[in-house]
């Protein structure tokens, strides 16, 4: 069986080929220019190379929900040209094959719940501190969506009396995002992340709002286990920071498994994202139905 | 069909019999004193009416997940005496029907799912601003709950930097709850809610911490409804701020339906935690199961 895959990112559309076992035997990174220009090179890629299934992850706000109009579109991106694109519309008429549809971070979180992280429990948080923050949950096998996917990479916490930084969230300011992302650390202290290693100040706070929002997901859907990806998580010293800053503000409150084994971080690394669009293709295959999401 | 119902508070317990209508035909309130003396008034209740079923909405909190030690025992609540009780063992051992298990604030929320404010929607959530702020989530027809049930109403929030109370929760200060629930807008200005009705600086905070908990919820759970209860919102000049303030705050990030029909008020009052109990033991024995929780 030969799967598709589709990484559909602001800066570059990567296509892949591979097997049901996440297997990826071939790329091809394709610049996301013009819907008109980047939709028609990856139905190229796939008539090219063809495949009995795909799985799309991509880049969002999209549309989910199968009752609604914007099904299958990206709606409201601030991403030049790519607003109310019928993406999946584009690539059922050029490709006669089995589709699923859904989130790129849903499709890490997929991939990370199915042979990474996250494989063998059954309720899964994966979220992603990079550019934004991104989080997908997966219940009992299944996204959690309903009228819309989820935002919770966007959700409240607490700002620090002593953090006076107002947050770069073009929508909410000091939301999650707005607090936590990489560009908030680079803005609030001067430096990408990667330069502010070595100070334990940039940490401790990042830790703190990264640890509220496991928090927020342990009481919003107590999952078997919360994985953290995205290029801030690169620094690993977060993860004990994080965790001992979860203990003390969840105080007791609920239980969770084990620290340790509760708050990960990601496994497959670069690769979630395409492990997670074969596998939800090899999905689609078995369930009999020709879209997905 | 005769159905049974418990509604199990930490003041009283409420006992009732109806039909899968929601009728409730017979109650008895129960103080609640020790477990020895409620639990085997509440036996006695149900040996002398006799019922098919029964469902059990109880203060927590409590173990929901069977493969769990503590499933069906009130686990760490603060109320003395009713700490790792296995009040579901006790319900089974002395009443040989089918039980369903869950919490005080689901049942409520499966009520008003089934036959109030959120009857022919897919998706809800549900809380209950009062002593405490509870929150209950429905999706596609089930509760959300996984390691452990859901303990959504102590989620952080934004502490407002202009509110400098610091918070009632015992657990975490400056929660949700502790910012919002009926004993901090007591603490807060001096006197409970009801009394506060004419002071316009009152609401315009609290619906703004309420609006808050709306847009967290929005972006963690997408769902098609939201419906608050609880004794705080009696005050129904909180409607329309809350949902203005909800439109500010979420700034368009997401879609929602229309917020009249988005954010709406508890439609059965008292009743929806005795309508709860009584559909949901209709439905343990629909599932032919002896036990559901």
């Amino acid at each position: 069986m030969r799967l598709g895959a589709i990484e559909a990112g602001g800066t570059k559309f990567v296509c892949g080929i591979g097997d049901e076992t996440g297997q990826v035997s071939e790329q091809l990174r394709i610049p996301t220019t013009t819907p008109a220009v980047t939709l028609a090179a990856v139905v190229d890629f796939f008539q090219e190379h063809p495949v009995d299934a795909i799985g799309i992850g991509s880049f969002g706000p999209i549309g989910v929900n199968p009752q609604h109009r914007d099904f299958g579109y990206i709606t409201q991106t601030p991403k030049a040209g790519w607003e109310n694109v019928n993406f999946l519309g584009y690539m059922r008429t050029h490709l006669n094959i089995p589709i699923y549809w859904t989130t790129d971070v849903n499709v890490a979180a997929y991939g990370e719940y199915r042979l990474g992280a996250a494989k063998n429990v059954e309720n899964l948080v994966y979220f992603t501190v990079g550019t934004g923050i991104g989080a997908g949950v997966i219940y009992q096998g299944h996204f959690l969506q309903g009228f819309n996917h989820l935002e919770a990479g966007h959700i409240f916490v607490n700002h620090r009396p002593d953090d006076d930084f107002a947050g770069v969230c073009p929508y909410h300011g000091d939301c999650l995002e707005g607090l936590a992302s990489g560009p908030a650390l680079e803005q609030r202290f001067g430096q990408p992340a990667q330069a502010l290693a070595a100070n334990p100040v940039v940490w401790e706070l990042e830790a703190d709002y990264i640890a509220q929002a496991c928090v927020n997901y342990t009481l919003s859907y107590s999952p078997d286990r919360i994985v953290i990806g995205g290029g801030v998580m690169h620094q690993e010293q977060l993860f004990p920071l994080i965790r001992q800053a979860f203990k003390s503000q969840l105080a007791g409150y609920t239980t969770t498994p084990e620290l340790n084994s509760y708050i990960q971080r990601i496994a497959l690394n670069d690769d979630a994202g395409l492990t997670g669009c074969l596998l939800l293709a090899k999905d689609l295959i078995d369930s009999g139905q020709t879209v997905g999401a």
